[in-house]
Parts: C-alpha cells; structure tokens; sequence
C-alpha cells in the first residue's frame, strides 16, 4: 500500500486512467454491440448474452465472487469483492445492463448496434444507460487498486446490473428481497443518472416515483347514432375526457384526494441550490424540450416542477371515430393511458387507491371501468444533502472535475427507490450522463471524456467514502 | 272526377294501395340494389345512378317536368306537377336517394344492397332511409290519382329527393338557394322520420340541429420522457381531455357561453304530450339503445333530453400511444371529434363562437390549436302543434292508421331547417320508420306494411292540405 497526499493520490488517478482509457473503450466497443433489448422477446438471448460478457469482465478484473442471479424473465450480474480490514463500510454498486428498443431504427444516423464515433461522442444504444455508466466503475475500480497498491478495494464492495430496468425492473424487488442477506449494505451508488451540464457537474439526490394506469370504459354496446341518442346515454369519450380532464384544477395541482398529503416540500436550501443551476428557458424549449412554452403547476420553476412536484400526465386516448370528416355516434369504448409521478414522500398504493377513486367518481351509470395498474408503482426516492455518503461523493466528484458539484434530481422512476426502501440504505447518484444524451431516443450517445472522468470520480469514491464515517 | 264521402275515398285508397302493393315492392327491390352511398367516392356514378331511376320512375308515374338537378358532387332530383285548379296550395316533397356506408360488413345478415324478405321486413341498406319512404310516397301519389280520378293531384306538388343527405347535404343549402324560385311552397312534406312505435302512429315535429367539430392540438414536436419532462411542458392529451371533460358540469347541463341563451323551453302542453307518449326505459336501454343506463341532463325524461335539449357528444379522440403496456411520453399531438345537437332557436354559428373560445380558454401556452368546423351547421326546426299544415297531415295519418296521432321529435339532424328557413315555409314530417330500423347500421330493414299504411296516409295527405286552408 502507497501513502499519497491526495493531490498525488488524484494526479495518479489521472494518469492511470489516461494510460488505460483504451480498455474502457475496448469494453464500450464490444458490450455495445450486444443488442440486450429487455422488451423484445427475440432478444431475450441476447440480454443473457449480456450478462455474461459482464461476468467475464468482472471475473477479469479481479472480483472472486461473481454470480448471475436468474429471475423469471432477464438475468442479473452480482459480484463482490470483500476489504479485508475492519470498519470499512460496505457499498453496493447498481446498474443495468438492458437498453431501450430502437424503434424507430430510420432515424438513426448510425446503426444502433455498431458503436460508432462521431467527435468525442460514441453512438450506439445504451451508450449512456446504462453500459457506459457500468464501465467507468470498472476503470475507476482498476485505478484504486493501482494506485493504492491494494489487492482489494478499500471499501467492501458489491455490484448488482439488473437486465429488466428498461422494461419497469419488473422482477427487481423480488429479487431485492429474496437476496435481501447477500446485498446488505451501508449506501447504495448508482451510476444511471446525469449531470446538469458538460460545464456544470453535479450529482442526482432523488428521483420521482411512478403509477402508471390504463383506464378502459364501456357504454353501449353497439355505436350509437348521437342524434337519436346523444344526451340521454353515457358516452365513454365523454367520460374519458372527463377523467383525465379533471386531473389538474386551474392552477396545474393535480386533483385526486389526498395527493399532496405526504409530499415532502422543499427546503429553502434546496431552493436556493436549484435556483444556482443554470437555465435557460428558451434553450431549453428549443434544444431539449422540443416545446413551445414552459408550463406547469403554479409557484413552481421548470427544475422544481420536473424534480419536486408530483405529475399527472396523459399518455394516450383512443375512442371512437378517428378517420376523416364527420361520423356522428356515441362511440362504445374509450381507453387511456395515464401516470402520476411521484416525489418523497407519496405512497403508490395510496395514489393508485386515490386516482380509482376519482375514476369511479366521474364514471356514471351505464359505464363500465375497468382500471388496471402495470407493476406495483414506484416510490420516490430522496437522499438528504447531509448525508456522510453523499458529502464523500461529492467530494469524489468534485475533485474529479476540478470544480464544485451542484445538486439535481431526476424527473424519472427507476428502481432505486426499491434499493433505498428495501435494502434499508440510503443512495447515492454518480452519474456522467447529459440531458441531450437521446436517452430511448434514435441516435443515443455518450461523451467519451466525460467518461473517463467519470471513472476518476469513481477511483476517489472508495478513499472518500471509507473516511466519510459511513460504516455498518 | 269523382264524389267521395271521407270513408268511401279511404276505402277506396286502402283497396287502391292492397291492389298495387306489387309495384312498390318492385320498386324497392330495383331502387335498393342501387348501392348510392353517398360517403365513398367510388360509388358516385352509383349515386347518379339512383337518380337517374328516380326520375324514369317520376316520368313514368306522370310528372311533366322531371330535372336532375346537378351539384358539385351528387345530384338532385326536382319533379313538378302543377293542379291546374285555382286556390290550391303549392306542397314540396323532400326526400334523399343516398345512403349511408355499409361497414361493418361483416355484420350484415344479408348482403346490404340484395334486398331480402324475412317476415315482414324488407332488409337492405336504404330501406327505411330514405328510398322506402320516398317509394311509398309514389304508390299513395298512384291511389291519389286514382280514386279521385283526377289528372293531376290536387295540390301543386314539387319533389325534391337530394343525393348528399348522409354526407351532411353540403350543397343542399346553396342549391336551395339558387332554386328558391322553382322550389318556392306553402308547405314542406318531409319524408325521412319515424314513428314512436309500430302501434303508436306518431309525427315528428322537429329536428334538432348540429354543429360539428375537429380538435386538432399540437405539443411538442417529438414524443418527450414525461418522467424528464411531465409536468412542465404542455401535454396535447391532457389538454384534449381538458377541453372535452369540462364541456358538461356536474348536472350534465353543457358549460358553452351563451348555449341555452335561445333555447326555446318545452310549453306544458308539449311536456304533456311527450309523456302521452309509452316509454319503457328499461326495453329502450336493453332493445334500442345497448346501453346500460339512461343518463343525462338533469331535469329532464329521457325524450325530453333527446328531443328537447341541446347536447355536446364527443364521437373520437386520438393522442400518443395506445398499444399493449406502459409507455410513459407527453405525445406531440392529441386529436378529437365532437358536435353539438342544437334546439330551436339555437343559431349554428353562435354555438361556434362559443366553442372555439371554449377550446381556447383551455388551452395553455405552447399548444397549438387548430378547430375545423363540417359544414355550416345545421339549424333546428320545430313546427307549431297549432299549425293547419300539421293538423290536415295528422288526420291524414291517423285514418291511415285508424288511431290517435301523437307528436315526437327527432334527435338527429336534417336538412329540414334549411328548407324551412331558405323557403320560408312550414315543414311537416310524414315518416314509417321505426326506432329499431337500424338505420346507419348493418341490418338495416323497412317494415313492409307500414310503407304501405305510408302510401294509405300519402294518398289522402293531398285531399287534407287542400282543405286546410293553407294556401300561398
């Protein structure tokens, strides 16, 4: 083991990691080429596929356990690699190794399955989320132990890359829970997250949960004609519209009883560090959003609507006559698609029971609802900007970047409220992604430097937080 | 010419119609095998076609003047036949020789334009709307001349059979307005209504109105995350929900400024009359209406809603996704139908104003708009029960049926209010039809011996009018 001030520590860290970012982009190169579409059936081989180049690469850096965890449908990858010493704080590292479905494939300018460079970006699907995310730790890894001289990490460390993230984590909690004895942990670090900006590091603290519903009504069972009936039947487009165009009152507050009830608000320092990440609205419509007005609930900015505020969105419709010209009927069947996201400290099961309740509310006699809700909903997690573990990433981060590290929070859902809730652990977002990355979109990319220095940040975390005083 | 006592001449009429029923079946089977739909452009040389037999069949029954009036899509038939007496009113006959589509076609027992006979019925498309009555208005026209052994009828008798009623008569009101001198009467004879029931004869009175709509709304110009974005960009769904789901308040009254400001209320007498009339709510669901509950305005009987009140359908809405599972985007664009059944005196155009400032008061910032209105409207009519017109056409009914004539009203929509309104003359309504003809549905059927009871009350409706006084 080498002492190192940690202005050498970190120059150490650079250059090995200058010295081997050829590896990183070797291993971009061929786990980017397995096209593991969590969604498709026909790739259902090819997620397997994935996990065990995963698990080779593990066995190859050095981890003497590493097993695939089977669920029903895609395979997991779980390794770990004790410390050695005592006190350490044990740390279990999440990703995934699934990717969005490339639908539609002519709008991509390269093939989605043939990473390819373009400046200091490479395309390919999963670039960004979650694979290049995966392999900035393997690097960063491989520097901590190169630098420190150490045969084992400094911290007891543990990964787990799911193979259903893209497709709801379906099985995820399942397996959290079954396996609940071999992931205990002290903090959780995901690295499936992004920054503000190229200029802007910054660090995910939460992300917002999600219920996801369909609502299917049926009236009459034949179309109607409107005139001979319209007005003295119920008409499930009308119902419809009157479901979902109830959600929001004037002010852009979501209607359903009780919603607000459990929201955490922000503090005023959470305020204040939103207010100090730039923002610049008409860039933002033009570049990101795609959109003509930034618009949403009252009393909120954009970021503290995205991050803050729960949601109710929309989806889909379809009812009735949708062709051209004019058909005059009261149409059989309406069916929507909705979902709420939602901010710590909402409970899914109380919002499915809330958002039912205001179904069955606006349904008249006549109608037949039949609400279905796709997964057990997901809550939303919140990590407190005191917290040891974050401080000590921070920390990793910003020394990493060579500037302060601001806080964000991610409008979307994924599992990691599932990590925090049932693994009782709080967690951690390292993450070097972009907002314009085209994450699910054609044409996805990662900015290979921000890569590697990704991996610097990674190779600091374990020092950083085996002094943070997080232990068991 | 010869002196009949009113029941000698009704004898004679029945026996008249009884002897020569063989004609008019054969021309329903002739007229019916013609498949006139007026909707599909491929059918339009069948649709001169039909005009072309009606108006061999006019020359042939002896009219001296027979045009086929052209438009800029389907013609007109115009016949005239002129009393040759002094004093006599001067009556049009309105009719339509286009039908509706035939899909779903699968769902017809019998091929639609193969005209079958099961019992009593006469199954094709066109049977009831509008070929049948127009046919048995011929027959009676027959018996007219007949037994009076006149030459010529006893009114001055214009027809008037149009070829876009199903196609919402979008030339109908210019053409009217061009040939207001030709066509120019004392009385309108409409012929394109239902009676309340096979044992109840009864006369339609009025037809509700329509304007109708297209929503088009446009979001974002790409499907965006709704977990990056929901709920700070403007949502086309949502929005589409919102304009469709706040056209009702909690009473089922519909929320348009101004919407029942011209509403002319239902007189006691009118209300009496309408619950003269049986109604069995739960056969009306379960036989007519497939539907599980009657349901509507507050205040009102389920005739009263469909005759007497103004009402907002929404008849098909499109937005984002809508297939199998979760997708979790705001779409870029969301796409509704919905129209609007006035009362008189609703005016069509104010009711377009106030839907359009309706979609815009719910529409925010960053959602482009876009409201396309079919047609011009159409208005209501409603003819006076005190109307001399409408007392002879109900005596010559109800000797027809040999029973009590009561008034209804129909829901749907008609060119009938131009006609009233361009000519500036009182419409009557002499119709067969029944509830359960399916008529714009697959299965559509003619009861047989109401169209010839139809020809009985065609025959002595000339006598009536004559005798009642209305006169130019």
């Amino acid at each position: 083991m080498t002492s190192n001030s940690p202005d050498e520590l970190l120059d150490r860290v650079r250059t090995y990691v200058a010295d081997h970012a050829g590896e990183l982009h070797a291993d971009l190169d061929a786990w980017l080429r397995i096209p593991s579409i969590s969604a498709a059936p026909e790739h259902a081989t090819d997620v397997t596929r994935s996990a065990e180049w995963l698990s080779h690469r593990l066995v190859a850096l050095g981890f003497p356990v590493v097993e695939t965890w089977a669920t029903s449908l895609h395979p997991s990858v779980f390794a770990e690699w004790p410390c050695g010493g005592p006190d350490a704080p044990t740390v279990l590292l999440y990703g995934h190794h699934d990717v969005q479905p490339v639908d539609p494939l002519e709008s991509w300018e390269t093939p989605p399955f043939e990473p390819t460079v373009v400046g200091d970006e490479l395309r390919a699907r999963g670039a960004i989320d979650d694979k290049g995310q995966v392999l900035f730790h393997l690097l960063g890894l491989a520097a901590h132990l190169a630098v420190t001289g150490r045969d084992a990490p400094r911290v007891n460390l543990k990964v787990l890359v799911e193979g259903e993230e893209e497709i709801g984590s379906v099985n995820f909690p399942t397996l959290l829970k079954e396996r609940k004895d071999r992931l205990s942990c002290d903090v959780v670090v995901v690295s499936d997250t992004s920054m503000h900006s190229r200029d802007v590091p910054s660090m995910c603290v939460g992300m917002r949960g999600l219920v996801y519903a369909q609502v299917d009504l049926h009236g009459p069972d034949i179309d109607l004609h409107s005139g001979s009936f319209g007005g003295a039947v119920p008409n499930p487009a009308t119902v419809l519209a009157r479901i979902f165009g109830t959600l929001h009152d004037d002010q852009g507050h979501v209607t359903l009883d009780g919603f607000y009830d459990r929201v955490v608000p922000l503090s005023d320092r959470e305020r204040e560090l939103i207010e100090r990440l730039p923002f610049d609205e008409s860039e933002w419509l033009s570049a990101v959003a795609k959109s003509r007005a930034a618009v949403g609930e009252s009393g909120f900015t954009t970021y503290e609507r995205l991050w803050a505020r729960p949601t109710a969105e929309v989806h889909g419709m379809s009812a009735g006559y949708t062709g051209a010209g004019q058909k005059t009927i009261v149409p059989t069947d309406a069916s929507g698609k909705v979902s709420f996201r939602l901010v710590f400290d909402q409970r899914p099961a109380e919002v499915e029971v809330a958002f039912r309740t205001h179904v069955l509310r606006h349904t008249p006699d006549g109608i037949e609802a039949t609400i279905q809700f796709f997964g057990d909903g997901v809550k939303a997690c919140l990590t407190p900007l005191d917290h040891p573990a974050l401080q000590a990433a921070t920390r990793a981060m910003g020394r990493a970047f060579g500037s302060e590290v601001l806080y964000t929070r991610e409008g979307g859902s994924g599992p990691e409220a599932d990590l925090a809730e049932i693994l009782e652990a709080p967690v951690i977002f390292l993450g070097v992604g972009l907002p314009d990355d085209r994450i699910h979109a054609p044409n996805e990319r990662v900015i290979v430097p921000l890569l590697e220095t990704g991996a610097v940040a990674a190779a600091l975390l374990w020092d950083e937080l085996a002094e943070s005083g997080v232990s068991a």
